[in-house]
């Protein structure tokens, strides 16, 4: 076929081999996946459709789907947590990016906190978890419309934090370019910026973060 | 010469006459000033240079002249002041902004809170003086970068919130920009917003809605 | 259930409590709306599709469907109406978000007055009205294209104007972005403005104004 | 020198010869008046800084220069004026772009009309200047900010409106591009558009018409 | 119904009535129509889906349904043809847009010459029409991707040029903003420029160009 | 003064207080610095012209001044180096921002390793410092033009990378904009990025992750 | 029909006529196909749909269709291949675009070599490869995301690399936009630009430079 | 000091060292020269202010400044010119750029012709300089505004056309933006771009293609 797999990063890193699955047919993931499955490293497939996710499974029993997160992963290494991260969204619309990115940061071999229900408008509710958020050796997070989330939590916290743009929102939220911009010009100077929707390499860097905390 | 000053929205809105400097000679500046003056009504001349400022209060000594914002003003009515309006902003670079809208709605005859050293980042600032925003009919929050100050603000308060957009930051601030879209995009509903560095067009509304709050 | 309903905006401001319906499921929208229905407030759903309206009104026959505006509402305090905000627009294109903004005010308790087959084209039609322009405490403007409405409308007037610019319009008017600078860039000072397609936004702040201009 | 002038053009349309001026050399600009000069023909000269005005008027006394306009012109034809061009602003900012116009509009021997102080958001001026509109057979309107009056204009003639975006204003509109996108979104379908600024190239135009008008 | 259809416009320029049926249901347009026919004026529908263009022929079987234009016009008056138009443009992408100028010039009762297989990339077949081009009283030029055909063409002719930017191309086309640009920075002074896709605002200024140089 | 210094940051992070002189009077300055100096903390001055470095020095003989980066530092506590940081960067252009991150990563502790002329078109001399590189807690990549390095480091190590795009470049460079989007699509998932020429947050952030990997 | 075909370029360049399917019914590329196959030269059509194909080649057996470059192409002359062509990208998503460079190319008579594994996050693997790059005449680099590749390959190679971004990656990268600003940037001088996705117009000009390599 | 120069472009490529003085001091200029000149090979430094040129010729005065292309340039190789590289551009402001391309050309090696006084609104002249451009091996054609011409030069020649896109205009030019975008969306298949303003980069490319002609 015509992939050849990086195995490189994957022992650079430490962390698994991942499947980007968006674009790529059913029949080309299934390859890809059962390729790095039979060489016994863990492996994530994110951007995963339904139809997709259903044929791994059923050659990989001991596979798991997560739906909102649109990710397979396959964990076989038992090894104990390392690392905290916490991921921060305001709701509903959220949900998939914060959720790849937790699931990432689960099958990599983080602790992950989810914080799913606070935003600027209400600070009182981001004020409630404080406790939690401080227990976090790295905080992601995600934020469509005005994007003003991540400033805030940066200056409650005393660790890196990695903002997620997020898709959310209509007119001129510009399908996230807004809370991008806004993340990028965040007056809290612990906040670095991935790319719009991108829970994936957000979950990837602070992982590298979290674990460095442990060591 | 080539100006006719249109008195009609001055008695429409019982708002005084202003002149927007930006762009007129010191001499063209002078003249509709004056011009105002004789008519015996309130003016406000905004985005004054200091040259220009130096003339008018040659010829008009009672004028007041605000250097950070910018203003020359003529009051002549000693009515008492009618509605309360917030200024709200994060510090040393929106102040011209924020004194633009301060000084503008002192001059229509409001009182005027100024609330100058609070930001996102630092949210217990911002709780610290909740009181004081309690009382306004009306709040203006300038803000540069990402924005998002009023977003917090508007969930703390149940009256208008005017965002007033600064250009202050580099890079993807894209003078003033980003903080505009941000606001567009608040998701606290009680905020509209005016054009990036419009201090005056801010305190004309506020002016506006503060009053009817005293009716 | 994911979602924690903040019931202090309510109390806050004395609005309703509102729903934003757009990318919930039926499932989801009619969940929060139940939530909400219970505690005995003034319910509101905006963008509500077909199916999630017909879902709730077979719950809740008392609610009211608006087809036009996508709205669903439940109105139980009987207190009269406060305050009169006039809804202005050019016609059959900018229907959607002038009702959007006509059902979100009447919702929340303020008389209303459409007036909706006015443009710039063709001033007699404004000039027309302007009498019962002059009666309202404050103005919404819909309008798409280049967004010129608002800034005739507010040189009328003697109150607030809300500009709502709609995603109405082909080629460079962007899915609303042109409508959307013009009205940033307003000459009339009593001009601020929303989000593309923002009824809702807009009839919020204008209902706090409307309501101060009755006390 | 390197400059070979294009003499179709004159031969084709009828018009002058014009020389741009800007990013040129008073020497450059010398040479080329000079050249024209010599051959006989009228000549026009846009966006001439003063030095460069200067020594023209030194070597041709019967040119004029006008100031505001940034135009040295030499006209010999003493024909009489063929057709009516109106040239409309709002005012003070926008007049360098008008005399552009105007001058160049005059140049090629038209009637020109100047209406210089009608704005959008103060439309009775607009409406009591209506004769004087109709006597056009072509108008010219130059405007910054939101750039509204173009649509308003045509709604009110029933000849050609060719609209000039000029680069007045601050913040959102950009140095122009906010004018220039409302117009080419005019709700009045016989609005043209020209580049910002360019109020040579809608004089051009406006010629052309106003003589086939004439003929 | 909604719509008070706006006599003035007709009466005022001599045009036809014009719907744009875009975005208005089959039942909408249907009735718009009806109530123009009825007054017994021309009536010209644009942006006509083939539903609503049925519907209407079922109703009035004299009108005439162009599927390439998609266009349905009512012409009654029997007038003689007043004024050329030639509309010229490269080929099969843009006929759509060139058709839609064509029809409406028509209806409107001008003469139109069809140049629909000339481009800047095979400057020959362009000089090969040269005397077409020079029997017209303006030229309307329709072009996508990079748009430079106006200003070729404005370079051959002594009459105006209405360039209509066409959404046609891919990638940095960015759906007809670039020949959008292109046209406004024409280096021909005799082109003035309209909307992406706007054949009909193009034919709508066009004609009344060609009928002044008739009178 | 209008400056309220905010403790509470410096207490979470452990970090200096930081000043960000740009736009800022000397006056201002000095006095912000004196401030911080009494109190005892490192602090660390970034944007500084030379006229405020000089008063700066003048005032505090212990304090540094580092030209290239515009910094200027005093720095108290004689601990020993916390952890690793390379910052990496093309050239020339790039060494102000660079050397803004890399005095700012020692003002707050770090090691800092300078890896100054290794760029993606000669890719030979970035495989020739991959020792140094592989020795590091956490990179920082600074960049301009295209912005292609980040994603070539990010191949090669095993840590997170901080992309800074820098705004140098001409064309459609864009002040910075087109090496900040390659950044955000950078194929390397251990990539985050901060805001154009943002080498202060890029060292801010990269100190608390390279600390974490001390512990 | 309304098409004449240009054979002016296909003599002048010794190239064959092309066919742009995109766009076209079914019925018109058949037709032009038809047209261009009668007069015996080397016929191909790219953005083929499935349909248009098959009915190609129904009509012409001999001609071939590539799935993934959505090429049809009849190729007659016997002639040996002129020319070495290398086609780099990074992987699965490229490869249509890279295709269609690649056929075309093919089709023109050219020697393509296809080097489809190569990315700027695993730089070994480009080295890996350049022997076969040093024997290129030119190299094609499709790249989207950040764009990066055609740099690197730069930097290695003698001959000029034609870049062609591609409108692979979410969020930030912009249907291609990315791509294709980084490479205008590129600081590889030896690297030109062609539209988003056009793989075709790439390999048009490397056939013309791989051949004058061969003369 | 900080700038190890790589020899290996110079060796891989065979082409002369290049300095880009833009944003270098002229002692950063004089020392890399110098660096360059004694090593023996041919030098080119592009974006030379003119105190950094006296200061060259100063140290080398067999050097050659060209003060319209910004260059200093020092040959000593007295080889034959290899391959014919046509430079066109429209007038006096494209020169520098188009100076630029053809310096650099020369000292590339290459045998130039200037063809400066064509333009695509007098497509006569164009027509008249034809016999030069089909001597040429590659044309490099610089032009602003519309950026039209290298569609037209690219149909009438049979050779790779390099488009440089020039700063030059005003509005809507952007800088360049819009004769970039015109020319990436060229309907002339063998026309490639390059940056804004980047003569050096086209003509290092076309020397590369122009010596393969020669081979
Ligand atoms: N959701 C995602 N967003 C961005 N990059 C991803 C995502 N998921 C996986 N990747 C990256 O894509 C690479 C695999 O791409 P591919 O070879 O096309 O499957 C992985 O090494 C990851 O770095
Ligand atoms: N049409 C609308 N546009 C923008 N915001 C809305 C709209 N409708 C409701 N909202 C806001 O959305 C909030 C509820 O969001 P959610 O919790 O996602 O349902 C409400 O408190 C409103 O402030
Ligand atoms: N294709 C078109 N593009 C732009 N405007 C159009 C078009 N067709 C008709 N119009 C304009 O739309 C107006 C009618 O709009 P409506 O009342 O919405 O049907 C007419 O008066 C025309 O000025
Ligand atoms: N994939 C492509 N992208 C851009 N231009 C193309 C492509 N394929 C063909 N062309 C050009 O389109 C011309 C034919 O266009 P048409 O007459 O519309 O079929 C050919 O001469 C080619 O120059
Ligand atoms: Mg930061
Ligand atoms: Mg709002
Ligand atoms: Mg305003
Ligand atoms: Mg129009
Ligand atoms: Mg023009
Ligand atoms: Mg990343
Ligand atoms: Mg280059
Ligand atoms: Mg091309």
């Amino acid at each position: 076929g015509h992939t050849r797999v990086d195995h490189h990063r994957s022992l650079r890193s430490g962390l698994p081999e991942v499947i980007y699955a968006a674009g790529k047919s059913t029949q080309q993931v299934l390859e890809i996946f059962r390729a790095l499955a039979v060489s016994g490293v863990d492996v994530l497939a994110t951007r995963v459709a339904a139809e997709a996710a259903a044929a791994i499974l059923a050659e990989h029993p001991s596979a798991q789907h997560h739906e909102l997160a649109l990710t397979v992963s396959l964990r076989r290494s038992e090894t104990a947590r390392r690392g905290h991260i916490a991921v921060v969204c305001a709701g509903t619309s959220d949900l998939p990016v914060a959720e790849e990115a937790a699931v990432t940061a689960e099958t990599f071999g983080a602790e992950v906190t989810r914080l799913y229900d606070v935003g600027v408008a209400g600070v009182h509710r981001l004020l409630a978890v404080r406790e939690q958020l401080d227990a976090a050796d790295v905080v992601i997070v995600c934020a469509g419309m005005e994007g003003a989330l991540p400033s805030v939590v940066g200056g409650l916290v005393g660790v890196p934090v990695i903002a997620v743009p997020t898709s959310v929102g209509y007119g001129a939220s510009f399908g996230g370019v807004t809370a991008l911009l806004g993340m990028l010009n965040s007056c809290s100077p612990n906040v670095t910026v991935v790319n719009i929707d991108n829970g994936f390499g957000a979950a990837y860097t602070a992982t590298m973060i979290a674990r460095a905390g442990e060591r």
